[in-house]
This record gives C-alpha cells, structure tokens and sequence, in this order.
C-alpha cells in the first residue's frame, strides 16, 4: 500500500529483467525494453548491474538487418551460475547441475537405494557424487531437492509410504551435499515435477496445469495461473492414495482400494502376472506388451482404463486445460490413448466444451529435478543483488549467500 | 513494471481503504492510517473522496478515552449503497439485496420452479420479485446471479445436469432483473457459496477453503489464498459427479456411480425408502431421523459415510484447512459427524498433521446470494471512483455506470 521505494523498484526491475532471460532464453536488449515496459536507460543500467553480479552476459551489439542501432543480445550466465538439483526416489537418487537459463549440465545416478539403505547412507551417497559433479562449479546459487514422500519446502518429510520414511528433518540431514551458506529447499517430487513441466516443459504457457507423477507411487500436483497449488500443508496433490475403489486392495499408506493399487508400479506388474519386485518394472510389461505378449497387454490395457478414470474425476474436481501424464504412465498414453480418453469421456460431466489436453511428460526423469533447481533460481531472481561473485569483497553487514563447493 | 502514475496510487489507495471498511466494518480512521500504511493526510483525502462518491459515511469524532486526538469513525454506506444478489436453484429462485459491508437488508423466494418452468419464465419471474425488493434504492451497483450448473463469469451456461438447461446465453436472458447499465455477473452457486463463506461466514480467514454445496446436486469450490479456483474453463469443483464407485448407479449427468448418486437428495430419499419427488426432501428425512425412525437413521448414516468418503478422497487431492458442509449436509455433519470423520480418516493418507476443520455452513441459504453479491462489490471496489451519485452531473466522456431501477 505504501509507495514503492526506490530500493524496492531497483529490485524489481533487476528480477523482472532477470527473470525474462532465465525464463525466455536470450534477448536483445531492445526487446527487454518492450518486454518489461523500462525505457532503454533503466534497461541499460539494469543489465549492467546483472553483469557487474556475474549473472549476465552481452554479446557484442549485432545488426539485425532491419534501421535502427544494432542492440546487444544480453543471456543469462548459465555456465556460471548454476543450482543443484537432487531427487531422492525410492530405490534411486539423482543429482544434476542446472545452468541459469535451465540448462542440464550434467545429471547422474547415485549409486544408492533409499528405501533400503535409509536416510543417513542416502545423504552420504549424495554428498559424494555432489563433490565429482560440482568440482569447477565456484557459483552454487543454491541447492534443491525432491523427495517422493510429503514434505514442505523446509524440508520436514511427515511420511513417504514408499520410502518408508517418516517425521524426518531432511533440512539437517542434507548436509553432505549442501554447499555451505547455500539457501536450501525442498518439495514433493510431484510437485516439482508439475514445476518442472511448466517452466521448460510440456506444461509451459498453460494456466491451469495438472501433473501425474508414476513410479512406485503415484503422486500428483496442480499448478494454476503459474502458482503451485500445494495446501494448507503442503501434501494436496496424493492423487496416487484417491480411493477410486471403496473396499478395494490394501495399499502401503494404509487404506484400502487406493488409485495406486491400480496404476502404481505394483499394480502394473501384478496385472501382468510378475512379481512385484521384478526388475524390469512396469518398463517391462510396457515393452512386453508391444511386442504382444497377451497378459502384458492385458494389464497395460487396465491400466489406461483406470488411469483415464482417475484423470476423469481429476478433471471433474479441478478443470484443468492440461493433463501431463509423467513416468511410465507416459508411455501407457503413448500407446493406449483411446482407452485413456474413452474413460475420461465417460467420468467427466458433459460440458460442451473440449477435455482438457492429455500430454506425455517431455522432460521424462528429469522433471522434479528441474524442477528442484527452479526452488533455488525462484530465490536469486526474487532479489539478484543478494548474490556476490566469488572473491569479491562483501561489504560489511551483507550476508554471503553464495559460496563455492569441495 | 513501469512505476504507478499518481491516477493508479490513487484509484489503489480508494481501493484499498474500501475493502478494509467493506469486508472488516467501520474503523476509526486512525485504525484505518495503521492498517494501510498510509499518512494520516493521505488517509483523510480517501476517505474524503468515498464520502463524496457517496461510498462511506463518517460519524463525528469521538475520544476512545485514550491520550489523542479523538479519531472519526468511518463506515462503508450499506444503506445507501447495495447489490443485487440472485440464486437460481432448481426448484426455486431467490433473490435479495446487499448493502455494501455486507449486511443482508432482504433476501425473498421467488415463486417460480426454474427447472419445470424453464428460462424465460424464470427471468421473468426473478424481475417482477425485483421491481418491489428494489423500491427505494436507488444505488444499485451491481447484479451477481448464482447458477445451479456450469456457468462461467459471463453467463454462458453449459450444461445444469438439475437444471435441465444446457447452452444459455445467461446475460442476455437475464435483462428482467437487470437495471439498465449494472454490471452484472455471474457464477456456480458452489463457487459464490464458497466465496460466502470465506468473506462472510464460517470460511473467513481460511487460506485453503472447499466449500460443500448440497440440493438437488452436489457441488464444490475451492478458495485458495483468497483466489477461487475456477478452473481452466470455469467448471472445476464438480465434485458431485466424481465417481466413487465405478459402474454404479445411473447418474443425471449421463455417467454411473457419482458421489451424489450416494449423497445427492434423491439419494438421501431413495436411501430411506421413499419416492425421488418426496415433498419433505433430504431435509424430511433428517427431520424422521431425529425423531428415531429407523430407516430414515440408517439411510443418513449411509450419506455420512459416503460424504466422509468422498471429502476424505477431496482433501488427498486438495490439503483444505477447511472444509465447509452446506446445505443439509450440514445436518448430516451435525447429526453424525464421527461417521464422517472416521471415514475421512479412513481414506486420508496419514500426514501426521491435524485433518482440516470440516465445518458447517453458517451462512446457510444465503451462502451463494451473499457470494454473488460479492462480485459486484468486488467490480466496485476495484475502481470506486468508477460509481457516481444518481443525480451527479458525469463529466462528459465518463460513462455512467449506475442507474437506479424501476
């Protein structure tokens, strides 16, 4: 209500700016100036104190053919300014190093098993992997991770039935791969999955975006007008534990006839007639099934048809414009989507009006690690300034946020 | 992004100072200096311009006893200034008039059955209601209209499964209760009983709302941080027609096995083993069922476990700090709440945290004429210079955008 200071303006305009080169890729400088509505002084100035911050890059000004002065193409620092983003599955974790702007530099496997090794050998895994992948990397801007369980954005995990996990503070735990003095941040991998998807994915540009996550649970996360939706708590989105199936069969949170007893990992190797800890996974009934194998596509044929019946009720609750099917279930639209769109039809009340668009995920395993890393950009751009090179001076009294890691 | 001209600080300012007394009743205008953050000075301009757009009236100052100045207290005028607010159910119609501030100065039913008589009878019907309720008012700033169906904010009607109407155009056929150059709007009783609730009732302050309608159907809405979540079409919270129990019974919107095939009124009086047209309805089923009849107590408690089970399937999706039970589903609450509430507990996946609040309704009846109403105020508000005095000279090039009716 008060009348912005000048403080508070600067700032915004060097998020604003900012945020257009992360979000949009590189741009001349005219183009900022029609972009953000700045005249080309403020536009100048703007992106000199970015690139005094090290967080932009100007190439040499170039002609583009047309009258006028030839303006400089300013980019995001993507090769200096990076985040880490971390997924902790259930019987894998990831780590990547994302570039601002959103370039993957570099994602790799740890060699770790979640579920059965437990929270502490994970945090240790990670940590050591972060060390090899970080080497050369001095702007660590900050570091987020994705958990498949329910956890805030502090990083208290209430419980991940698959993980078998509860009441931890990850925060503390997440030590051996936190660079120090590095801004730290957690979500559902869902939820950052959903993000992920909207930002350098399918789910770009939609305002009202619902994602499905699959893999041994099945988690959800809706995302409107560009805001996650995520609760009063933060756990909305466990469309996986959605009774679709009163009475049903007993699922690991508890309850009973739960929609990842139909679609879940579990679900799709036992309609198979496999073991539940086969190794190939639902990948292997999916590859089984187009090459014909009768019960493989059998299963893999229920499981669209639930799948569509769960997305069908999703769209009744929630309107969304579109559907990012994520995980194997990616590949279950890919190859069933008759089925799927049969079901949605028959559940989704008649409104005159096109379904919501149903997509396969592009971003496939790296969705909720990217979107992990944009928890950490979303924290640079709110305010630029809070960032210092490496080996420039801090003035007293400011905090140093940023700090190289190993 | 461009630095706010003085027209816009000024029009945030009369905003912002009008909201406060419109949704939070009179203040002392020093109060209003603390809530705003605006200067003392700046604080008695607003207030001077709402007192002479005829918006807010000041009573003389009075010392609280205090050290100080004694401050004038300032009230938003809700005599003089009022809504229209207008419901149109499936078999009745209401309509009432709404001062600013909030206070309901009358709300009548309408004799009409909008689904047995259709559209054009109904508008007509709601029009001649209006012509005696708005007698002497001659500020009438708007006109929001509730739907039982899928409307979106202009109008268009798609489909009202109860209603039995399906591709209305609702603005064009509602000019009988329309005073000419009032904007109007319009909404899903759900979706206006839910915003109701959060401005006026039981909902107030909750930042994660769902809001629970139950007549003839069964709707939903959510509010999030204040914002309703309307979906990408308008047409999300049709939680009635989530399925729960797939290959159920025949539903009126075409699919099998809806939640208000278990919980809808024709439910409640099939469950109790009388006729769908029963003239007591859900309401003379709960009547039979405090006085002890059997069939009429076990035909409730069968709703409270399906309503348990349907808002226990809700929250997994949607983490609501509240949960809001209108219509005789608030009776079903009171009556038996710990059937819905083990059922809730029963599907809810166990976060460790407290469940959401399930509440009922305090607005009652009125939940979605209040909610309605709340869109023109809301259009008001937004720019309350936009409003002129009836007999106001308009400055040439300025449109008049309120008329007195009849």
């Amino acid at each position: 209500m008060t009348t912005p200071s000048t403080t508070d303006l600067r700032r915004a305009n060097l998020s604003a700016v900012l945020r257009l080169l992360h979000e949009g890729g590189p741009q001349r400088r005219a183009d900022l100036t029609d972009a953000t509505g700045l005249n080309r002084s403020t536009v100048l100035s703007v992106v000199d104190e970015l690139s005094t911050l090290g967080l932009v890059t100007e190439t040499e000004a170039v002609s583009d053919g047309t009258r006028g002065r030839p303006s400089a193409v300013v980019e995001a620092n993507g090769d200096d300014v990076v985040a880490i983003g971390v997924e902790i599955a259930v019987d894998r974790a990831r780590i990547a190093v994302i570039g601002l702007g959103g370039n993957v530099h570099r994602s790799i496997d740890v060699e770790v098993n979640p579920a059965q090794q437990g929270p502490a050998t994970t945090a240790t895994a990670i940590g050591e992997a972060s060390i090899d992948l970080l080497q050369g990397r001095p702007r660590v801007i900050g570091v987020g991770t994705a958990v498949h369980g329910m956890v805030d954005r502090q990083g208290r995990l209430a419980t991940g039935p698959n993980l078998g996990w509860s009441s931890l503070d990850l925060a503390s735990g997440s030590r051996p791969w936190q660079p120090d003095h590095v801004p730290t941040f957690f979500g559902n991998d869902a939820a950052l999955g959903a993000l992920g998807e909207y930002r350098r994915g399918v789910g770009h540009a939609s305002d009202q975006l619902f994602y499905l996550s699959a893999e041994r649970g099945i988690g959800g996360a809706a995302i409107t007008s560009g805001v996650s939706q995520l609760g009063a708590n933060g756990f909305a989105g466990e469309v996986g534990h959605m009774v679709v199936n009163r009475g049903g069969r007993e699922c690991s949170c508890g309850s009973r006839g739960c929609w990842e007893t139909e679609i879940g990992e579990s679900a799709v190797l036992r309609k198979a007639g496999r073991r539940t800890n086969n190794q190939g996974g639902a990948a292997g009934v999916l590859a089984a099934a187009l090459e014909g194998e009768a019960k493989a596509v059998a299963a893999i044929r229920d499981v669209a048809g639930w799948l569509g019946f769960g997305l069908g009720n999703i769209a009744n609750l929630t309107d969304p414009q579109t559907v990012i099917c994520g995980g194997y279930l990616s590949d279950v639209l890919d190859g069933y989507r008759q089925i799927v769109e049969a079901e949605i039809a028959a559940v989704r009340v008649p409104t005159g009006l096109a379904t919501p668009a149903i997509v396969a995920s592009t971003l496939g395993a790296d969705a909720a690690l990217v979107g992990a890393a944009e928890l950490a950009f979303d924290h640079l751009i709110d305010d630029p300034a809070q960032t210092r090179q490496p080996g420039r001076q801090d003035p007293p009294g400011e905090r140093d946020t940023t700090r190289g890691a190993a």
